[in-house]
């Protein structure tokens, strides 16, 4: 029988143990959010969809979330980063056949006269534009060629701004955010108006997110025998693209649910914001609001839809500047 | 201290414990198999690809397998069990409008018919077929009202030959391989030429695959708002061709990698099986053969492409008279 000491240093570990558990499940899963309305509506809204028996359950197999990338995971001033790629392959294909400068798109793109991209915006031929900037480029090489040319290019790849590369462009606070819908059960999406194989390449390092759950713009693929090898090759066509109202449709095409979650932060999310706030059952829209001009950007760029839209249909917008504690991942920085 | 009778029980009881234990490890996981090379090929494959640091080890992240649908996973004879309420739906319109009748396509279904469809397929207009079969009966309904049009159909629809309904004729082995997939840390995939939004109606309660895993064909769909509600809507023209070429294809687009496992039957999964077979790594390449006209059918159609060159390039034909003790799932039938 145990007593006096030996009891009391056992009564002391077991008091110990349960502390430390007690502390781990109050831990707070979104650290790097300032509390306030923002966070409540987040942690609220997780709570009542995961609380059995409640009036606002959703079941484990309803529980989807999409995230836009550019703006709402990680830094798209001055530039996409996913862009970044693009024009350097341009520079690298005209490098190369310098008798490309005087065909299109090259020569409106070494230009930077865009005229070419915007009678094809101005006529909705968005496939057009999403050929010839996002397949042009890489026309012709296999699916693991343009895979290892964006790998190369990233690895070293610097933000002209913040001299960082893209692993250093992400917000902290949205990876957070995913992790705690993760460990609730939810399916986290990636839902982009970058092509789709290039976040695909990245997404699991960057947020968790594995390639297969990343939906995206996507050009036209090619399979073809090489010698007696079966390769899929990248074309000049545009396929898809995942911006405006395309997004919403390509969720619903591809999962066959609408989320019960999205985010995003400008008028290309429009409507899969709007399809989300307008829910009937439970439904949390959230909008990236770049407001903090002095730890990252502040505009207003491209939100004049979808700003308005979010406040008349109970969204809530993430004051980056208020409700961030901080932005970037400190450990990268 | 035990002794005598009680260590005798104690003992006995151990021993049983252990002895389930170690059935419960044998236990077969394929029972609706019959031993032989096929089983074995298959055993053999997940065995050697989940083997930690065996020279054919795959890491969970690339165990990826996709399953066609009909001919692999059910019957798809006298017709595809899609094509039942896709042509039930046509009938029904032109009886709700008699002047649908004399318009096409309505009026070369109704007449048996088929050179409105030949044209298109001569002159490679896959996608004007799509939209021309699967978009125009459901154009204009909202994605919860095809949805409800389908479960109401199916949900007494019966077999001519067998007179059971859909759940009841699925291949009881195949289930059994993607469940014991699954248990490997597999994502299996349903990869098939029926349109997407039928099937994922489904695939949960057939298979075990959450819809959001399902790929297949696709009509274009629309997003709009009626009166307050943003709704999606389905329209009658066709998106993607999921068949032939197109499997692998929409596969790399959406999963940003290759399977090492593809199931089919016929020529319209040569390409995914030929890809998959053709693998430098570890790849099984999986075709159901209907030998089987007893218990189920027997035919050689659509397959003078895929059956040789699955015995070329090393795939695995099963043969269903040989590998299957049973076909459908015995509580069901």
């Amino acid at each position: 029988m145990l007593k006096g000491k030996p009891l009391l240093i056992l009564t002391l570990c077991f008091a110990m143990v349960f502390i430390s558990m007690a502390n781990a499940r109050a831990g707070d899963p979104l650290p790097s959010w300032n509390d306030g309305k923002t966070k409540q509506a987040i942690v609220d809204f997780v709570s009542k969809v995961t609380k059995e028996g409640g009036p606002d359950f959703v079941p484990v197999s309803d529980r989807i979330a999409t995230f836009d990338n550019d703006g709402t995971m990680w830094s798209e001033k001055p530039m996409y980063i996913h862009f970044e790629g693009v024009f350097d392959r341009f520079k690298e294909l005209v490098k190369e056949k310098p008798e490309l400068a005087e065909k299109e798109p090259f020569k409106s793109l070494m230009a930077k006269d865009y005229a070419y991209f915007t009678a094809m915006l101005e006529k909705k031929d968005y496939l057009e534009i999403v050929g010839n900037l996002l397949g042009v480029p890489y026309a012709g090489m296999t699916v693991d060629e343009y895979n290892k040319w964006n790998k190369d290019f990233y690895a070293t790849w610097k933000h002209s701004k913040y001299k960082v590369g893209y692993q250093n462009l992400i917000y902290q606070p949205m990876v957070e955010l995913i992790k705690y819908l993760q460990s609730n059960d939810f399916k986290v999406y990636i839902c982009t108006a970058d092509e789709v194989s290039f976040l695909q390449l990245f997404s699991e390092d960057l947020y968790g997110i594995p390639p297969e759950m990343v939906m995206g713009t996507s050009i036209k693929l090619k399979y073809e025998m090489d010698g007696n090898d079966a390769v899929i090759k990248r074309t000049a066509e545009g396929q898809y693209l995942n911006n405006w109202d395309g997004k919403p449709r390509q969720i619903m095409s591809l999962l066959g649910k609408k989320p019960i979650l999205a985010a995003g932060n400008t008028n290309g999310d429009y409507y899969m914001l709007e399809w989300v706030a307008k829910s009937k059952g439970p439904g949390l829209a959230l909008m990236v609001y770049h407001t903090d001009a002095e730890r990252e950007d502040k505009y207003d760029e491209h939100i004049d839809k979808t700003l308005p839209m979010m406040k008349k249909e109970g969204g809530v917008v993430i004051d980056m500047k208020l409700d961030w504690k901080t932005i970037f991942p400190a450990a990268n920085r």
